[in-house]
C-alpha cells in the first residue's frame, strides 16, 4: 500500500543512519511512501524536534505514518510506543517529541510530565516479533521503529505492538502570561532558516487588534502588525503561516539583528 | 498520475517548510512523484534560485512541474505565475527565478524588466478555489504553489488557474562583453560545493581554440583550456557540465584559493 | 519496474548537481524509487564515501542498486563499473568507493591496490550505447553513471556495459593491530553528525570480555563498555550499531570533547 511514512530526526545528512532506516521500511513495504520531514533537529533536543513536527504533520494526508527518532535515552528504559490519532499515526520514543501533537488529545493536566489521552491510542512497542534481529541497542531507529511503521503502512493494528498505555510523556509548554498591567509575556519558540522568531503567543492571544498592538522584543519596539513579511521595512511583527506571532527582518535576519535565542521573552500590549 | 513535481527554494533543511508542502501536494495528487532540486538556495537571492534551476530542470522527463518558491515579496502585490513550456510546467513568484527557463522562449527585447514570450504561455494564479484555505499570508508556497502544483498534475489545465499574462519578469543577465582588444569579459555566476567557479561565458562565446586561450582571474594566469578536472595540476579551466566556462583547482576549492566572488570579472583572450 | 536506486556522492545540497541525475533516471524509468544515502561526503573524499555507503547498503532490499559519484578522476583515465554481488548492484568510478563492500568478495590479497573477486561479477563501462550524448567529462554521474543505473533497473544485465572485470581498486584498510602486551590499537574511521566516533575495531576484534576491557583514546582512558549512549555520565564506548567499537560522550560530542580526529589511534586492552 502506498502508505506515507514520514521521518523527523536529529541525524543529520552526512551519515546514512537515514538512508538505512529507508532501507529498512522499503524491505517491508516496498511501497511506501518515504518523505523527509526534517533531519537538522539539534543532536537530542526533544523540544525543537516536537515543534518541528507539529508545523508540518498537520498538512499530510489522513492516515499517514510519521517516524520520529530523537531519542537521547535510546536503549535504556524509556519507552516506546504507537500514536494512532484520529488523523495520523506516530512512531516515536516516549520522551516528549510528541508533545504539541498531543495536544488534542488531552485529557486533563499532565502530571509529572505525562499527560492523560482522549480521542487518541496508544500502545507501547514491546512484542519483538515485529523487529529487526538482533536490535542494536544503539538505534532503535532501524531496527525497532522502521519496521514497526512499515508493518503499520501494511495495515497491522497498533495493538499488535504491545500493551496500551493511557498516558504519554510531554514536555513542559509555557503559555504566554498575562501581567496585571494588561502585557502579555510570551517567549521565542523557534528561529526559522530565514531568521524569523516564532513565538509561543498564538493568534487568538494578541490583546489587541493588529493596528494598535506594541511588541517589545531584544530591547526594539514594533508597532501594529504587518499581514506580510515585505510589508514594512525593517523589524515587523505578524501572525505566521503556523497561527503564531513571529518577528521578521525585511530581506535580513531578526534572531541575528536582535541578538535573542529560543526561550527569550517577548511582551506584547494593547496601544502604542 | 505519476507526474514529477520538483522543488526549489530557499527554506532550509532544517525547518519543516518544505515537507509542509510536500504533504499538501500528496493529499491532492497521493501518486505525485516528488524530488527535491535544492532547498539551499540563500535566504532571498533570486538569480541563485534561477541558476540553479536552470542546472537541473533540463534533464528531467517532458511534462515535469517545477516549483520554485524563493519568494521575498510573498503576500505583496508581486503576481503568481504557471509557465507552461513545450518541456515543462513551473509554478513560482514572477520576480525573476524564471529569468533562465525563459531564454528560449524570449521574443524582441525585455524592457523595465520584463520579458516578452514566445512559445510558450504563463498565466496569473488567481482563481483562489484551487488553493488551501485559509490563505497564510506569508506562505503560499504551502497554500497556493503547492495545491496549484497539484491539480497540475492531475491535468487541469493552467488557463483554469488564472488570466493569460504575455510577458514575465527576468532578472538582468550580463552577458559577456568584448573589449577593442579583442579580451573578453564575463563575470562568475555560481561557485559550486567544490568551490568551481561557474561563469557567464558559454562554450560558442570563447575567443579562440581550446589549446590557444589564456584566461585571467583573482590575479591568475591560466593557460589553454583541460578536458576535465583531473587534466591539470593547480588552477585548470574547462567547458563544464553545464556548457560554461568554469575555473576549478585540481582536488581543491578554487574560489577559497582565488578569493573571488559571484560577480567577479574573468577575461579570456586569444593566444598566450 | 520499481527497483530503487540509492545516491551516495560528495556533491552537496546547495547545488542541482543531484536532481540533474534524479531527472535522468526518471526520464528512462519513471518508475525507479530514488532514495538519497548521502551527498555530504567531504568533496573527493573517497574513503568517507566507502565508508557511509557501507553503512546503508545492507539495510536495502536484494536487488537495490547503488550509485556511488565520489569521482576526482572523473574524465581521466580511472574506469566506470558495474559490480554485481548477490545482493545488490553498484555503478561507480573504480577509485576504491567500493572498498567495504567488496570484502565479503574478496579472493585472495589484494595487490598494488586491485582486489580480486570471487562471488561477485564486474563490468567496466565501456559502450556508449546506454549514455547520454554528448557526454560531459566533467559530469559522468548525470551522463554514463545515472542512465546506467536506470537501464540496471529495467533488467539490463550489467554484461551489456562493457567488459567483465576480475579485480577492482580498494583502499588500503588498516587493521587492528596487536601488540606484544596484547594491547589492540585501532583508529578512528568516522565521526557521526553527533561526535560519536566509529573506529576500525569490530565486535569480534575485542580483547576481552565487555566489563573487563580498558580503552584510550585522546588521553582518556574509559573502563567496561556500556551497552547504550545513555548508560553512563561522560565518555563511554560501546558496541555501535554498525557493530564496530564507538567512543561516545553522553549529550555531548565526544570527538569535540576529545580533540580527535579520523585516523587518530584507539587502544584497548583487557583489564582495568
Amino acid at each position: 500500500m502506498d502508505t506515507i511514512v514520514t521521518f523527523t530526526t536529529d541525524f543529520g545528512l552526512a551519515d546514512a543512519y537515514v538512508a538505512a532506516m529507508k532501507g529498512v521500511v522499503l524491505g517491508i513495504n516496498p511501497r511506501a511512501r518515504l518523505v523527509d520531514i526534517s533531519h537538522s533537529v539539534k543532536p537530542q533536543n526533544i523540544s525543537q524536534a516536537a515543534f518541528v513536527l507539529s508545523t508540518a504533520c498537520g498538512f499530510f494526508p489522513r492516515r499517514t505514518i510519521h517516524v520520529v527518532v530523537v531519542d537521547p535515552g535510546v536503549g535504556t528504559e524509556r519507552r516506546a510506543i504507537v500514536l494512532r490519532t484520529p488523523e495520523a499515526d506516530f512512531v516515536a520514543p516516549d520522551n516528549g517529541v510528541l508533545t504539541y501533537v498531543l495536544q488534542p488529545y488531552a485529557s486533563g493536566k499532565a502530571a509529572d510530565g505525562l499527560q492523560s489521552l482522549q480521542g487518541a491510542e496508544a500502545y507501547t512497542i514491546t512484542d519483538s516479533r515485529f523487529w529487526r534481529s538482533p536490535v542494536s541497542p544503539t538505534f532503535h531507529g532501524r531496527d525497532i521503529f522502521a519496521p514497526v511503521a512499515a508493518r503499520l503502512s501494511l495495515g497491522t493494528p497498533p495493538s499488535e505492538f504491545g500493551d496500551p498505555v493511557s498516558s504519554l510523556a510531554v514536555l513542559p509548554m509555557p503559555r504566554p502570561r498575562r501581567m496585571s498591567d494588561g502585557t502579555l509575556v510570551g517567549h521565542i519558540l523557534h528561529i526559522d532558516n530565514f531568521g524569523n522568531l516564532i513565538t509561543s503567543v498564538q493568534r487568538g492571544d494578541l490583546p489587541g487588534e493588529a493596528g494598535d498592538i506594541t511588541v517589545e522584543i531584544g530591547g526594539e519596539k514594533i508597532r501594529g502588525l504587518s499581514a506580510t513579511y515585505g510589508a514594512a521595512d525593517g523589524l515587523l511583527a505578524l501572525v505566521g503561516s503556523s497561527d503564531r506571532l513571529e518577528i521578521s527582518l525585511k530581506n535580513g535576519d531578526a534572531g541575528a539583528f536582535l541578538k535573542v535565542n529560543i526561550g527569550d521573552e517577548i511582551k506584547i500590549r494593547a496601544g502604542h
